[in-house]
C-alpha cells in the first residue's frame, strides 16, 4: 500500500482520536474505552479477550505459525486539560496528555486494514490498560496476552520530533525505572538533649549525601544512571529529635547490570551510614519497569519499511520509562516514535502538559507504520 | 518562722494543689485558675490586676521603695493523665505534668503568711499563664509586671531533686530557647532528570551535616551549645525533584555572645551552602527564651534561707528552657528548685510525663522558701 | 594498491620498530629518533623541517592546493621493560609500552610508499614528540605543523584488539583532560581550640564530598563526565590545624558544553562550601587536552577504506585522553585504532604495562590504512 | 613564714632560673639541668636518684609515714628565643618558652628551705624530664617516683595571669590527650575510571564531615570536648585514585566516660563510613595523658594557704595537657598556676612564643606557696 492510501483512513482515526480524547479514563478504569475498541474489531471480525481487567486483546488469527503483536495503551493522567478545543475533554481533572488516545486509535484502523490484507501469519491486537506508572504491561503479560507472540511492536507519538517524522533506534531507548523507600530508625528525645538519642534527621541526610557517590564513582561514565531521592520526611517538632526519618526515590538506568550495582550500593550505604551514626537503616527496594531495548533486527526493519513512507531519524535515549519494556524484556520487541509537533499551529508543548496536543495530520504515517511493518515481517 | 511554723499549712496548700490538678487549663487560658488565684488575693487584702490576658498580680504594698516579686506559673499541658489518684485531672487530654499547680498554691499561702508579717518593703506576687513555650513572661512585663521591683524570686518543683531538698547555683542554669526554620528553594522537576533541577533535598542534606561543625568547630569547647534540626519535609513524590525543602529545628546555649555566633554561622552555612548547589536558603531565626542566669548575690542569700529549713544542694545546668528568664535579664533574679522525688510512694516520673507526680509533704517547704526569702530581703 | 603489495613492506616496518623499541626516548627527548625519522625522508626526496623541539615534520608537496597530514607520535614511557624479546629496551627505565614505535615505524613507511605514487595533492607527515601528557601537539601546532592542512589523520595501536582488526567511530572517541589544583585557605591553631580556627581539613572534606553531585546531579545521564580528586594534603601534626589544605583532580568529559559546566560548578563549590566554613577557596583550572572528536565524513571515509583490507568494528568510547585532540579541534581529523592483541602469541597486556607488546603482523595493515586513505581523500 | 621572709630568696631563686634560661634542654636531653640539680640537692643534704634518664628525685626523709611530693619539670622547647635580654638562651633553636627553668628553681630553693624546718613528715621532690609532648611523667611513675608518696602539689607559672595571683580550682582543669590515627584502605586506579576503584579521598572525606556528629550529637552539651583531624594525606598524582590515606588527629576531654564514648564512636564511624564506600578503615587510638583532675581537698587547702601569701583566683578550665595528670590519676594531687604576667614590663606573650617572659618578682610567691603548702598538710 502506498502512504496516499492510509490517508484515506485520515478521518477515521482522527474520529476515533477525538472520541477518546473527549472521554479520558485513567489506569484500570478504562471501561468506556475498551468497550468502543472490543465493538470495532468485533465489527472487522477479528476475535477478542479481556485481559487485565479493562485490557482487550484482538486476535487476527491466519492459522499460521507466525504471531506478530501491535501494542497500544489506553490510559488517561490525571490533568486538567488547558487547550481550547472543540474535542477538549469532557472529564474534569483527566486528560489524554500522553497521546494515548491516538495510540488507540491508529491501531484500530490498523487492525481494520491488516483484516482486510492478506497475510502469511497472525496479528494479535494488544489494547493495553494502565501504562502510566501502573504497569499494565506486566498484568498482560501475565494474563497471556504474549502466549505465541514472536514479536512485538510498540509506537509513541513523540512531542519533540517533528509532525510526520519517524524515529527509530536499535539497542536501549528508555530506561528501567525503580522505585526505593528508605527509612532510618534511630532514637527520639528532646532536642535539647541530643546525646541521648540517635538522630536520625542527621543519618539521612549524611546518607543522601553519600547516596551521590553511586553515580559520581561506581558507575563507569559511559553508562547512563540517575539515583534520585525524591522526598523526605521526618520529625513533627522544631525540638523534638523524632524517632525515624522516610525517603522515597527513584533509580534509572539502561543496564541490567548497572541496575543490579546500584541497587547493591544502595543497600550498602543504607546499611552502613545508619550504623555509623548509630541508627538502623532499612532499604525497600522494588523493580517497576526494565530498560526498554529494541532489537537491533527489528530497528533496521522498522527504519526501512518507515523511510518509504517518511523521513527517518535515529531516537536520543531518554532516562524517562515506559511499560513497553516487560514485552521486550520476553520477545524481540521494537519502540518507535511518530513526531506530532507543529510549531505552525501551535502544537509544541511537551507530554503530561495542560497544553499537550497532536497534529493530527501525522496519525495516518502512524497506523501505516504499523501495517507495513506487519506485512514486512509476516509476508517477507 | 521556724519550719514547724510552715508545716501548719501543709493542708491547704495540698487542698489549693489539688484542685488546680483537677481543673488544668492550658497557656493563656487560666481563666478558672486565675479566677480563684484572684479571689484568694482579694480576701487576704491584696491589690490584684489582671496582666497578660489571664494573668494576675498581686500588690502587697507597705509604702516602702523597695519591692521584692514573687513568681508562679499556673498553666497546664496538653497530656492525658495516667495516675490512678482521687485529684485526678478533670480534663481529658489536659494535666498538670509539670508543677504549676504546686507553684500556684505554694505561693498563694506564701502571699497570705507575708500579708500576715511586717514588711520594711514591698510584695509582689506574679502569677503567670503560659509558660509552656508561649513566653507568658514577656506579656506580663509588656503589660507593667515588673515595674518598679527590684528583685524577682521564681521556685520550680523538680522530680530529679529528693522531697524537700532545695537546689541553688548562681549563673546560668537553663538555656536559652531559640527556633529556626530553613527553607531551601531550588528547582523542581522530574526525578529522572536532575540536571534540569537544582535539588533541593540534596542541598538540605549537605547543609544538615555542615550544621554539625557549629558546635564540634566554632564553639568554644568550654562552653555549652546545642543545634538540633527536628524536622525536615521535602517532596511529594518518588520521581519528582521537589521545588522546596524546609527544615525546623531549635538553638540552646547559656551565653548571648554563643547565641549570636550560632545564629551568625547558621545564617552562612545556609547561605553558602544553598548557593554551592545552585539554590538559595532562607534563614528565620526567632529568639524564645534568654538563658535563665541567676543573680550570684541572691543565690548566695538563697542558699543561706534555705539551708535553714532544709538541705541545699548545687543545681546542675540544664539545656532546657524556663521563661523566668525573661524577668531576670532585667532585674537580678534567682530561680530555685524544691525537690519533690519519693521513690518509697512512686512518684518517680520526669517531668511532662503522664504519670509525673509530686511529693506533697515537700510543698510547705516552697512556701517557707518563698516567705523566708522575702523577709531576708526586706529586713535585713 | 592491494594488501598483498603491502605486506611485502613489513619485514622493513619491523625492523624500523624494533630499532625504535631499543632505543625508547622520554617526551622532548626524541634526539635519536627524530634523527632517524629526518634522514628517511630525506632519502624519499620528502623535505623536513624540525618542530617543538624533537619533533619532525615532512613535506611532500605536489604544488596543490589540497594538503593531508598524517601523524604518528613518537616519544617512550618511564617504565622498565619485562619482555624477555631480542629488541628489548636497550635504556633502562625507559620503554615503548604504548607502541609509539610501531607508529612511527608504520607512517615512515606510508611516507615511502606515497612518495612513489601519483597524488592530487600534498601529504604532510607529523612526527609528534611527546604525547604521554605533555601535549607535544600543541606545540606541534604552535610551530606551524598544520599550516595549509586540510585534514588529519592519526592511528594507534590498540591492545584491546583483535591483531589487524580496525576500528573506527565517528563524533568523540576520547574524552578531554583537564588538571584542578583546589587550595583552601582557613586559620590555623591549636588543635584543642578549634573556635579559634577556621578548619581547613573539614572544609576540604565537605568540598570533595559536594564535588560528586556535579556528576550525580548536575550532568545529563546521557552524557559522560569524570570529576576525581587524586591528590590531597594538609597538615603537619595531630594537634595542630593547619592552615591551607591543597587537593589536586582531573576533569574528563567529551563535550564542551560539559567541560564548561563542570568548571563553572566546581568554581561555585569551591567558593561557597569555603565561604560556609569560614574559609577561602582557589580553583587553578587548567585545560590540557580536548576530546578528541572524529569528523563524520571522515570516519564514514575511512571505515570504508579500512573494509578494503580487513575487518572494521566500531570503536568504543574512552575517558582516556590523547592530544591528537589538538589537530581535531582545528581541521577536521580522523583517529582510528589498529588491533594488536594475538592471545596465541601471548600479547594480552594492556598498555602502559612492562609487558606490552605488539603482534608485528598487524603493522603493515596500519601502513596501507594510512596510505589508502591519503590516496582516496587526493586523488577521488 | 612570713612572704618577707620568702622574698629574700628572690636573688637565688632568679639567678638560677636565669642559668637554666640561658642552657635550655629538650625532653630526655636535660643532661646539664639535672646534674646541677642533683648538686644542689646534694648539698642540702637531700639524697637524690636518677629516674627516666634525666629525671632526678630528691627524698628529704625524716622518718615519718606521711609523704608530699612537690614536682617541678625540666624541658625546654625547640624554638629560637627572640628576646634581648642578656639571659637570653646561649643555644640555637632551643628556648625555655614554658617557664620549666623557673619551676626547677623555685622548687629547688623550695628544696632548701624546707630541708631547714622541722616537719612531720617526708617530702619527694621529683624534677622530672620530657613534659612537651614526652610523658616523662609516666617514666618517672614506672621509675618508681611515686612510691610511698600520699600526696603531690605541682605548679605552673601562668601567662594569662597578673603576676604574683595564685590560680586555684578544684575538679577537673586541664584536659585529657589523645591521639588517633585513621587509615583508609581503599583499591586504587586511573581517576578516569572511578568505577574501578574505591575512592579512599571520598571516603576520608565523608569521614571527617561525619566525625563533627560525635561532638555535636553524641556528647552531652554540658561536657566539653574536642576532635580534631590536624593532618590528612593521600594520593601521588592529580590523575590517579591512590590506594590509601591517613589522617592523624587528636582527641580532648575531662571525663574518662566521655574518652571512652569519643574512642567507641571513632571506632564506629571509620568502620562504617569506609565499609559503606567500599574501603576498610582501620582505627589506631593512643591515649597520651589523661585530664588533670584537681583533688577537692587539697584545693581547698591550697586556696587558704596561697591566700595567706598573695591573691587567689578560680581557675578556667583549659582543652590542652599536662602530664601532671599521670601523678594525679594515682594520689592525691593539685595544680595551681602563678601568674607572671606583667603588662608593664612588656611581659605579655603566650606560652610556646618566642617572646614568652616570666615577671621574676612572682618566683618567690611560688616557692613560698611549695613550702607553705608542704608544711600544712603535714604539721597540721
Amino acid at each position: 500500500m502506498s502512504m496516499d492510501e492510509f490517508l484515506k483512513y485520515k478521518e477515521e482515526i482522527v474520529r476515533l482520536r477525538r472520541d477518546f480524547h473527549m472521554h479520558p479514563e485513567l489506569g484500570f478504569e478504562e471501561q468506556r474505552t475498551s468497550k468502543i475498541v472490543e465493538e470495532y474489531l468485533k465489527e472487522l471480525g477479528i476475535k477478542t479477550k479481556r485481559m487485565a481487567t479493562t485490557g482487550v486483546v484482538g486476535y487476527l488469527d491466519n492459522g499460521e505459525n507466525v504471531t506478530i503483536a501491535l501494542r497500544a495503551d489506553m490510559d488517561a493522567l490525571p490533568i486538567q486539560e488547558e487547550n481550547d478545543v472543540p474535542y477538549k475533554s469532557r472529564y474534569p481533572g483527566k486528560m489524554h496528555a500522553c497521546g494515548h488516545d491516538a495510540h488507540t486509535a491508529m491501531l484500530l484502523v490498523a487492525a481494520k486494514i491488516l483484516s482486510q490484507r492478506k497475510l502469511k501469519g497472525n496479528v494479535r491486537f494488544l489494547f493495553q490498560p494502565a501504562e502510566e506508572g501502573l504497569n499494565g504491561a506486566k498484568r498482560m503479560i501475565d494474563d497471556g496476552a504474549l502466549k505465541g507472540v514472536d514479536k512485538i511492536i510498540g509506537l509513541h507519538v513523540w512531542a519533540e520530533l517533528p509532525s510526520k517524522v519517524i524515529a527509530i533506534s536499535p539497542g536501549p531507548i528508555m530506561a528501567s525505572v525503580d522505585h526505593f523507600k528508605i527509612i532510618i530508625r534511630g532514637k527520639g528525645g528532646h532536642g535539647a538533649s541530643p546525646h541521648q538519642t540517635n538522630d536520625p534527621i542527621l543519618c539521612a541526610s549524611s546518607l543522601i549525601t553519600s547516596l551521590q557517590s553511586i553515580v559520581s564513582r561506581n558507575i563507569s561514565p559511559l553508562e547512563s544512571a540517575v539515583v534520585t531521592v525524591g522526598k523526605i520526611s521526618g520529625g513533627t517538632a522544631f525540638n523534638i529529635i523524632p524517632e525515624n526519618v522516610e525517603m522515597e526515590g527513584t533509580v534509572r538506568t539502561f543496564s541490567e547490570e548497572v541496575r543490579s550495582l546500584i541497587e547493591r550500593r544502595l543497600g550498602e550505604i543504607v546499611k552502613h551510614h545508619s550504623l555509623a551514626l548509630g541508627c538502623r537503616g532499612e532499604l525497600i527496594y522494588k523493580k517497576l519497569n526494565s530498560a526498554t531495548v529494541n532489537d537491533e533486527e527489528l530497528a533496521q526493519i522498522g527504519k526501512e519499511v518507515a523511510s518509504k513512507i517518511t523521513r527517518v531519524v535515529e531516537q536520543k535515549k531518554t532516562m524517562g520509562g515506559e511499560d513497553f519494556s516487560e514485552y521486550a524484556r520476553i520477545i524481540p520487541g521494537l519502540f518507535v516514535y511518530l513526531g506530532i509537533r507543529n510549531e505552525e499551529k501551535g502544537i509544541i508543548y511537551p507530554h503530561h502538559n495542560p497544553r499537550f496536543n497532536i497534529d493530527e495530520d501525522a496519525l495516518p504515517y502512524g497506523t501505516a507504520f504499523e501495517v507495513l511493518i506487519t506485512e514486512k515481517l509476516l509476508n517477507s
